[in-house]
């Protein structure tokens, strides 16, 4: 089953391809690769999951709002290459939570948003090498922030 | 018009390219693509751009300090490359802030350098993808720290 | 000297190559380049480096955990390409030290990486770029998380 397929058969809408709000683009191809801007967890209702893990939201809504990023990934690959089928595999991860210093799960937190991508293009080609940090804080308060390379078939 | 005639224009004076404070390259060469170390805001007198974000220090500093970021990659680059026209475009900016725990606006900070680099190689191809995220902490206080790769004519 | 004899010259024993502890892999080789994941500093029993820099921890402790995060890096290395022989250099490093707000000397604890690093590959193409700055948190509480790009032979 195709990239596109296992997007449909989610039944997850995505939020709209959100327009950069500063100086910067969602995604630059550049030979093989696509290296997709910092994505925030944008709800299909324009709004975003906010709040600090681990001080005014938990691990779940964090898992959450991971997954919610990757959706939010998945909205720009598809406007800017058309289809997710051109994705040939996640490359590399850079998963970034916006945590209370004592926070310990990180990992737990962008398993959401991995997770995500394992299912649209599966265990093997869908896991790329990733880092699972916490941010002192993110724009807008947003409780995660991932930014990501993929390599085009 | 070539960017290095456009740095000229803007009568904007580089810092010294700076010497690595540690084990590391300022830049790396691989084939198309230049990988530029962190780079903080060196001013011309050798003093930086220092305190945190939302704390000490107002978000119009920031930005401030972000264009000295760019300026002081610029130097970099400059000293590496011999010309800033053998840049083709900019591929992708890790913009970190040093800022307090409820700062929100990164993007408006580093946007400081990212119009920078619009102005030296233009709106399409000086602008790449980026995140713009809150540091807990940066090496001497430094209000912002910036990484960056770069492709090659 | 080959970057194998170099290693068992230094007497470090390597820890285990850690098993992902999410969804992620721990290398993914892409061309001539390998990506390796973020990294924790696991000490040979299994346990690891834990604890805020500047505050309930030092900087040397800091570095130490640095160096050891560079083992942990070695010993995935080796399982997975068979052989540091196969690495032509350091391309890029990305030294996150969980530290207290006011901490300033995340260099001095990274190097504890890079050097280790120059000690194996040389002085020249055992230093890459790299930024080193201070993180909101870890996973575990972990002292530094570092995450790095080396370019096969």
């Amino acid at each position: 089953m195709t990239a596109d397929l296992k997007l449909e058969k989610l039944h997850s809408e995505l939020p709209e391809a959100p327009e950069p709000k500063g100086v910067y683009k969602p995604v630059i191809i550049l030979d093989n690769l696509v290296y997709v801007s910092g994505h925030g967890p944008n709800r299909v209702d324009g709004t975003q999951f906010t709040g600090k893990v681990g001080q005014e939201v938990d691990k779940d809504f964090g898992k959450l709002a991971a997954r919610q990023v990757g959706l939010t990934i998945l909205a720009t690959l598809k406007k800017n290459l058309g289809s997710l089928n051109r994705v040939k595999r996640v490359v590399k991860v850079l998963g970034m939570v916006n945590a209370h210093p004592d926070f310990e799960e990180h990992p737990y937190v962008i398993n959401g948003c991995s997770e995500l991508f394992a299912e649209i293009w599966g265990a093997e080609l869908g896991i790329g090498v990733r880092s699972a940090v916490g941010m002192g804080s993110l724009p807008g308060r947003i409780t995660v922030e991932i930014e990501a390379v993929f390599e085009l078939v």
